[in-house]
C-alpha cells in the first residue's frame, strides 16, 4: 500500500479504466447472472451500510430478510418453510448438507447427488468430510432414480436432486426422489440455485419443491434469475429443527443464535432481493421466463437450422448445441466478441438465455455460428 | 409472492420504512462496522453487476481483487504472500483452517485456539470435524503459550491466534506462537479480521503479522475498519500450495481452479476495498486508527473519572470497562438509545471506537453512563 493516497479523481479513474476491462453483458451467453434489476440497485444502495450479522441493529433489514424468505418459502410450495438469505448457492448447498450430516450420528457418511450435480458438492464433500457418490443419469439427462438407490447405504445422509442443472438446465425426478427419501428416512436437497427463479413461472405441472413431500430443503438463489444483487441466496428448510441445526452461539451481538455460515452480511443483498420479488410479483417473473424460454427456443430451432441438434430440447433456459469440437467452437466465437462455455458429456456448447439476451443478438450469434462451423468444415 | 407487483413508487417507499427502523452508526458502540468510506460506495456501485467467480468475463474486477490482495500482503509483512477476497472474516478462518487440515493425512485432528478465539471457530470445528483446543489466557487476557504448548498433540493441523480480540481487542504473543509453530511444525494462522487494518497504523513494535516466521495466514477484513463494503474479507497465505488445497475445478467457467469458498463472487466489495486502500493510503488510515484511538483513551479515562476501571489499558480502539451488572448497565444505556455490547469474562461493558465516533457522543455518553450507575447504586 503506498504512504500517500491517491485523489479521488485518480481513484476513480483507476476504477474507470478498469471496468472498462469488464465485459457489458449483451454478448455473454455462458452466465448463470444478469445485471440486477434497477429497482434492486436502488434498493442495493439505501442499504449499502446495514448488516445481517447484527439484526438489533437493524431491525428493518431483518425484515426485509425475514419478508424474502417467506415469499420464497411461498414460491417454492410452503409459506411455513423457514430459512435464510445466504452469500448464493453454494453457501445454501453446503449449509443444507451440514444440517442433514449434524442430525446424523456417525460423521463417516456420504451424500448421493446426480452426475450432474454442481462442481460445489466436491468442496462440500471435503469441507464436511463426506463422501460424494455419483448416481448416473439417463439418456435425458435426469438422474436414474435406480442409480440412486443402489447407492444409499446405512451412512447416508442425505440424497440430492437439481431442479435446473447447471449444465444442461434439465430437472430432476424429484417427485421420485422423494419417494425414495421418505421410504429410507433420509433428507432430500433439492438444488435450485439456477430452476428456483425460472421453474415456478413456466407453467406445466413440475413437482420438485416442497409440493413433493420428501424434500426437506431447497437452494434457491436470487442473484441469478431472481435479478438481484451479488451476494444474494437463498436456502430454505421445511423443518425448523433442521435450521436449528446450524445455530452457532455469539454472546456480544443482538442475535443469539445466528444460523447463517458467514458472520457480517449484507442487509444490502436482502433489500435488493425483497425489491424485485415485491416490484415484480408473479406476473412480472412470469414475463421475464417467457422472454428467456422464447429466445431459448429461436437459439434451438436457429440452430437445428444450420444442423445441429441440441443435446436435449431445452427444458429451461439453457441450450446445449451437440457438437464433435465444442471447445475449438468457443475459441473461435470468442474471436467475435461472443461468451459461451461447453460441456463434458456429452459434448456440447453451452448457451444460457438471461434477462440480458435479445432476440437480435441470437440471430446475430446464429450467423456467427454458421459462419464459424462452415470454416471449420 | 404476490401475483401482481407493487409499483416502484410502492417499492421505495416500503424499503424506506424498513430503512428508517434500522438505527443510524452515530450512537451504536457494539458494532465493529461502520458506514463505508464515500468512495467505498462509489466504487461499489460502479462494479455492482460484476461477478469474481467467472474472471475470464470481468478481468478488470479480477485485476483489483489481485491488487487489492497485494497491497494486503504488503500490509501485513509479505509482499509475495498470495489470497483472495472472501465474503469477511468468518469465510477467511474456516478456508484457512481447511487449508491447514487438508495438509494432514488424517481427518481426526484438532487445532489448539485461544478462549479469546471468535465464536466463529466453534462453527469452524462442527463445519471441518475438528476438535477446538481452548487455550487459557493470562492476566492481561492474551493467550498462555504454555498453556497452548500443553494442548498440542500429533494430531493437532493448526495453532491459531487473534490479532485484536473480538471482546477485548488484545493482541496474543504471535511471535512466541510462531516459534511454537516452527517447533512443532504445525501451521499458525493469525485471525486479525479486527486488527488487520488497526494494528499496522498504530506505531509501536508489534510482531503479529507474515513478519513472524511460523505465520503461515492471516484473516483480515475490509469491511470492518478498512471501511469497504460488505462482503469485503481477505484471507493471505504465505506458501501458495496452501491456496492451492483450496482449488476446485469448474469447468464450465473461465476459472480453471476457483480457490473461495462461495462460487459468484461480489466485484463490487472487490473494487471498495481497492478504492479506500488507494484513496487513504498509510498516511489515510494511520489519521483514522488515531482519531478511533484517541477516543478510546477519551472513553478510558472519562470512565476512570467516574470510578469505573478498564479490563485492560485499551491495545487497539476497544475499551472494556468492569462492572458488576453489565447487561442491566446495557439494557438502561439502551433506554437512553446508546448500543453497547458486552464481555462474560472478566464481566464488563464493551465499547468500540469507530470511525463513525465522535468525541461529543464519547462525552454525551459517559454523562449517561454515570447517570445510569448512580441511580443503580
Amino acid at each position: 500500500m503506498r504512504d500517500r493516497g491517491l485523489s479521488e479523481e485518480e481513484v476513480m479513474r483507476g476504477l474507470l479504466k478498469m471496468r472498462a476491462k469488464d465485459l457489458s453483458y449483451d454478448r455473454i451467453f455462458s452466465s448463470m447472472c444478469t445485471p440486477p434489476h434497477p429497482i434492486a440497485l436502488k434498493a442495493h444502495q439505501l442499504f449499502q451500510e446495514t448488516n445481517l450479522g447484527d439484526p438489533g441493529l437493524f431491525p428493518g433489514s431483518a425484515e426485509l430478510e425475514a419478508e424474502a424468505v417467506r415469499m420464497m418459502a411461498e414460491l417454492l410450495g410452503h409459506p411455513e418453510a423457514c430459512g435464510y438469505l445466504s452469500t448464493g448457492g453454494t453457501e445454501s448447498n453446503i449449509q443444507a448438507i451440514r444440517a442433514a450430516r449434524n442430525s446424523a450420528d456417525f460423521r463417516d457418511g456420504n451424500i448421493v447427488v446426480p452426475r450432474s450435480a454442481h462442481f460445489s458438492f466436491d468442496k462440500i464433500g471435503d469441507l464436511l468430510s463426506l463422501e460424494i457418490r455419483k448416481a448416473d443419469l439417463d439418456g435425458d439427462l435426469k438422474v436414474e432414480v435406480g442409480s440412486v438407490e443402489e447407492l444409499i447405504d446405512e451412512k447416508t445422509v442425505s440424497l440430492v436432486g437439481i431442479a435446473g442443472t447447471t449444465e444442461f438446465g434439465q430437472v430432476d425426478p424429484i417427485d421420485r426422489l422423494g419417494r425414495l427419501a421418505l421410504d429410507w428416512g433420509i433428507p432430500l436437497h433439492v438444488d435450485a440455485a439456477f430452476g428456483g427463479f425460472v421453474l415456478p413461472f413456466l407453467g406445466g405441472d413440475w413437482r420438485w419443491d416442497f409440493s413433493v413431500e420428501g424434500v426437506t430443503s431447497i437452494t434457491i438463489d436470487p442473484h441469478k434469475m431472481g435479478m438481484a444483487t451479488i451476494p444474494g441466496g437463498g436456502l430454505l428448510f421445511r423443518h425448523p429443527e433442521d435450521l436449528e441445526r446450524l445455530a452457532a452461539y455469539a454472546p456480544y451481538l443482538t442475535v443469539a443464535r445466528p444460523k447463517a455460515l458467514t458472520g457480517t452480511r449484507s442487509g444490502a443483498a436482502a433489500a435488493a432481493i425483497w425489491a424485485v420479488m415485491s416490484h415484480l410479483g408473479m406476473e412480472g417473473f412470469k414475463e421475464v421466463v417467457n422472454g428467456c424460454m422464447a429466445l431459448s427456443r429461436r437459439m434451438a430451432s436457429g440452430a437445428k437450422e444450420i444442423g445441429i441438434e441440441p443435446v436435449i430440447e431445452p427444458v429451461m433456459n439453457v441450450v446445449t448445441l451437440r457438437m464433435e469440437d465444442p471447445e475449438g467452437v468457443r475459441a473461435a466465437l470468442l474471436g467475435r466478441r461472443w461468451r459461451v462455455s461447453t460441456t463434458r458429456s456429452p459434448k456440447a456448447l453451452r448457451l444460457i438465455m438471461m434477462p440480458h439476451s435479445t432476440a437480435e443478438n441470437v440471430d446475430l450469434f446464429l450467423g456467427d455460428l454458421e459462419d464459424v462451423l462452415r470454416k471449420k468444415a
